[in-house]
């Protein structure tokens, strides 16, 4: 399968800023300024399920969600990380990584379709994409 | 570190039955009628993270998460696997999958903290335990 065909589901791209572009994934951090929020979507057709990757991309995946997970974890030093992928609503297949803090805005539930987004104001989206500069180093 | 200290946390030990021990986790059925709906706990204590397993445990849990995706999908005909780290509420490393159905209880929300469980009758859990009997030819 190549990558020539891949598109970034509309709903996605909406909703998030373009980070990175990793061997395997687009790195997307969510608009929302309530959690540092990013989202991996492997650049591949028609999938909805991580097991539908190949096993050589099931393995690059895991490598960019571990970064991804300590580079998260270090960088913000959160109570928990929350990965998960659920696709309920966008089923292209994209894996959510948030830092949780006690005491955000949905804790200690989920964040999702919880409370609503709070699109990042351009200075707290600067200082978020200066945090997030190490993305780029990783792969 | 060893296995002989590892103790399944309480909420998860009264919330679960248990379906079977593979190489690295235990594979528990959430008491939740609703979903078909199984855990997995790595046997390593201490942890709250994926990235914090060993290398090694990182590869046997993603082959046993795979394992287990592929047969709840196959055995279930769902419309969606979820599958998530989350652990805000009870922080001994879990990772919940959970076959989703388009208007089940929580459809099309995540399954976390909306609808109260709804424990297994005896009659179903039989009927849920038979169905879910090949997990414990997998590994």
């Amino acid at each position: 399968m190549t990558n020539e065909q891949f598109e970034l589901d509309s709903r996605l791209k909406k909703d998030t800023l373009h980070l990175a572009s990793w061997p395997l994934c687009e790195v997307l951090l969510m608009n929302d300024s309530q959690y540092p929020w990013v989202i991996l979507v492997p650049r591949r057709t028609g999938l909805r399920e991580l097991f539908e990757l190949t096993e050589k991309d099931q393995q690059i995946y895991w490598a960019e969600s571990m970064a991804l997970s300590k580079l998260l974890m270090t960088v913000f030093t959160g109570h928990k990380l929350n990965v998960a992928a659920l696709g309920n609503v966008v089923s292209q297949l994209h894996i959510h990584h948030v830092v949780r803090f006690e005491g955000d805005a949905a804790w200690p539930g989920p964040v999702w379709g919880k409370v609503p987004a709070k699109p990042y104001a351009s200075d707290a989206l600067s200082v978020m994409q200066s945090k997030l500069a190490g993305l780029r180093a990783i792969f």
